[in-house]
């Protein structure tokens, strides 16, 4: 990416501005100190341009101005993309279009950042979930073993130098945070499985109207679902070196918009003490601006990371030393999507890791 | 009814049972003392029977024991209402199916109670907007003229009598109710147009999972809809006696599962003191066991009503003795739906109003 | 109990009606079937009636009726109790206090029901975390030994004979029902820890109005506390023979009125099938009516038992057939308080146990 | 305000930070392009300085970052504000120490913008609701005589040039910017009384823990209160130049954190199409940038405007043109409260009404 010098005006694309997270993504981009021009908001690929054009202010009407309803979303065609000099596309499309066209853009010399699972997993066993058919699958393939999983705490250099950047699962990022630096430090017992409890809000079920996102259902109710077979395990398992038996995760439905909070148990290969600990996330996270270590007492929670761009990490251990509890949560919308998307975007084009989301 | 001794048992079926208002009247019909036999649960019209039977308690998991599901779906067929000798059929159905079935059960000696808005309106220009057809308009015409209005503290001889009970909308109760004492008894001033400014649940938007039933959009969120158009409209105009410029009325949506409360405005025709206001309610819901007169200072609120049969009803008057604000609330499924249908049905076979509701 | 026939009318009483417990409690034993007379509504001990007197509508209005606020509040004194022939004491009072009276209901004669944690645990050094004192230690100690605690599914036959019962905690409940067939059936590896991370609705904190319960603190948020010092860990260890380094139990705040879901991760003793495992579960719960096993798929959830006096229970085992997820849930008001002290004195009286909760 | 050169570094402060709205109104300043240095925050006035010193992110948690917890909350003493050079103070403080506090720091050269009720009011009628109390009653006056209402779409001019301005009241600026234009305009029938029906998220009813704040009276709620008596009434009477038999306020108690709806009927003075009525409101909201007039068919709704600092205004008029509803709705923290502080703070210092607020 050497020809990408500072003074080079970025412009950068998004498809799929309907949902929750191209919303939020639309709003963190048009309020980006670096990114001088707005991002170019696409429709559906070859569609033609509707009867009466539809404008950011229709689907989020939050983002509407008093002067208006905000900049038109525009037929998506590559030639378009090419034409207005797009360096980034941003994908926060279903998984089969992601895994369409994320080779299409990089064929054009237009970097990627994906926001869905098409292009999070090597291995194949793990992607089978997602049922994802290529075109060409040898071209895929090598696509796939290029792209950065989008983690910038675990994988900023390869990130920086990325044309395609996986964007990690809400729940994956919640959980991966909270244990890399221990399970990547190996600090844990990996004998005694990890136990990852976590607990989202209804927007991580997208925005179609389904029995389950129901206000009826919802509402005053909490329920597990996806018990030892939710689709972010993958991310898990490879970005944590673990194998399946060494980590049960299980989501929950919880009746709040936004939000993601993980419990998480795992027992320590050793004795420490919590100033060990405190050490060992201190060290691993030193310098990185979008992870908040929570002091004792007291624990993170929702609250204090939604509408923020942070995860927070907080912990109690065991008087044995042990048993340790991990709690780790953040906005699925936000760091577990669009601000983690453009906390992406920031490395790839040599920006400050946490420029437009503080 | 002279034939209807109190040692015939009686025989109820209930057709629409997966619906909100449905589940709640079949767990009303199951707890009600005076009915030994099971309320029979119906499925769709001619429709075979499910190759894997349903279950109330599939439909309604609060609703099933230690012991199992409870009662299966039964097929719908005429036939088998009279083979089951069933009394009375609660149709808690679309309004197109109410306005077909009523005169199914009638032709075949079954009284009816209806809580769909198939048969409330006596004026064809009202009834409009439910764009009702009928097979023999005639025939419909004359059961249209019996039908009674099933809001027992206002109809209770003719809901005894009636073969078919066109039970209110749940709008309609809140604010009739609350109006019913002053506009009936002439104590309002009938040139000051009335505004009822109402809130309800979702659930009074039903099952279906829409857009705007969806829980990113119900939740955190208040909106206002239908204005100058909603559909109960109707029913306050024949009830009340006004006419469409004397009375505003404007449903909101509320992010909460039931309840509906409605602030309601009038001026008074003279002065009147709080005490007069009390006596007028007083007197008109005397010996009426589901209308709870909220005594100063306080006044009702949604939380009081929930999970109840009542329609609470308060008021606070102005120092000039003629501006009054009403407040009135009930539980949308309940007074506002299925226990009001039940109220009906307590009259229909000439049982304590409140038998099973208290 | 062999003075206690059926022709006997049985006379309780309440103490601590303003809490939520307590109102659940009086609306349920205003609705058994057995209980001819109202129960005796008890205020604060020793205090003059207040110049106005205080009725149950005036704290819990959704138990008004149209005819008015229902029975007075009235002044607590032992000599009351015996005047009006009580039975039976609730007790829904802080723990000091159960404590206190307690032993002084059981000197009257007066079978008691104690609702808090006060006489819920025989080791000493559990009880440590109430902090409670005793006037006469030597009789509190007999007085605690022959407490019955009060979950009918593992100890029927000690409560019906008991003079004073020990009404479990609500996230006690929901993880000793959850873990009772495995844990005593032998099923369980010990070595290996059970993890039981629990989320409750905002009653269980009780009506102080604190920090913690404001309502901007508790919506749109989840937050974990009492990690690894919760009170109720005791019960655990007690009732299910674990020591403290053998389960660990996180409880949970859930933005929800009501309801517990508790999600249990543990590992087998020996391999099994789902089936075996439901063989378990079917056996140890057979005739139990309070208790509802789920039927894969799909698992228990918050809705299905809000409002309801049922524990619902289901699982997940991983295709190792080791690993097991269970979900337990149930509503903290009603089987986790006020049902569950019913189902109590409905076995104390020789009643049915579900008399009055179905 | 001649010597107030752009090229002047503006400090500003803010005293009252642990409440909603001061954790708003810094969240705004630290955010805010025009203001390089960090307002200061300040403790209670003359209190001695913590033994561990409070940082706004102990505060509010989501305003910590990586880093820490933010600027420590300072001292509050009036020689502190005068050596750090202080242009403007915020109170976002309880209206008895506005009342008392603005005066000082008046006197000591430094503008105020106060967000309380203390100063909004002219007429001493309409302020007796407040029980305020002069030290100097004759120096009150004057101030409160100079102070401008902070209404900047109706003050703007006044606002620029004001030493103290009287940032209103949530529900006020809801109201008044629905009516103003139509009110103001000459518009309105004034002898057929204006009704307002607002409806409030919990966070207005600030942060003190109450019976009326708990979780579990405000969940699943909705209630009246202060029917005829809102202290904010007072504002709507001055700004719209209404007497109070005109205008008939009602507060409700909303579910939710955060946003204010008013649903508000007015009569016209004379027949008018809807197109009138919009051209009315686009003249009279020309060029000012934080009132969105909203496109029918729709209405604005509370989830537009939530985290927003804008107001929405829509309307639906009857057929016989004659009969008006307006929906108006904000975020009663932003342009309810801290946003329009900002607002204020902008126009003091000659800078963009919208400066930091899109």
């Amino acid at each position: 990416m050497a020809n990408l010098t500072p003074s080079h005006q970025r412009r950068v694309a998004v498809a799929g501005v309907s949902g929750y997270s191209g919303g939020e993504l639309v709003r963190l981009l048009l309020g980006h100190p670096r990114l001088a021009v707005n991002p170019l908001l696409l429709g559906r690929l070859n569609e033609p341009a509707p009867a009466h054009p539809v404008h950011l202010g229709d689907l989020h009407p939050q983002l509407a101005t008093a002067a208006g309803l905000g900049d038109p979303i525009q037929p998506f065609t590559w030639d378009r993309l090419v034409e207005e000099r797009i360096d980034l596309l941003f994908l926060a499309t279903p998984h089969e279009q992601s895994r369409q066209w994320a080779p299409e853009a990089l064929a054009r010399g237009i970097r990627v950042v994906d926001l869905s699972g098409a292009w999070r997993l090597q291995d194949p066993a793990n992607r089978a979930v997602y049922n994802l058919t290529d075109a060409d699958p040898a071209a895929a393939q090598k696509i796939q073993a290029e792209a950065a999983f989008g983690a910038p705490e675990l994988h900023r250099d390869a990130i920086r130098n990325a044309r395609l950047v996986a964007n990690p699962g809400c729940y994956s990022t919640t959980i991966i945070l909270a244990l890399a630096p221990l399970a990547l430090g190996g600090f844990l017992n990996p004998d005694h499985g990890i136990i990852a409890d976590a607990k989202s809000g209804v927007s991580g079920a997208g925005k179609a109207a389904t029995p389950k996102t129901h206000f009826m259902y919802a509402a005053d109710n909490l329920s597990a679902y996806s018990v030892f077979g939710h689709r972010h395990t993958g991310e898990l398992l490879e970005q944590l070196h673990l194998t399946e038996d060494q980590i049960q995760f299980t989501p929950h439905l919880l009746p709040i918009p936004r939000g993601i909070l993980a419990t998480i148990y795992v027992r320590l290969a050793s004795k420490m003490t919590p100033e060990d600990i405190a050490r060992v996330f201190g060290t691993f996270y030193a310098g990185r601006p979008m992870v908040r270590l929570h002091k004792t007492p007291g624990l993170p929670q929702i609250q204090h990371v939604v509408r923020t761009s942070f995860c927070d990490i907080g912990f109690h251990l065991a008087q044995d030393g042990k048993r340790l509890v991990l709690v780790s949560c953040l906005d699925n919308l936000l760091k577990g999507a669009a601000a983690q998307a453009v906390q992406n975007m920031n490395l790839m084009f040599g920006w400050e890791e946490s420029e437009g989301l503080l």
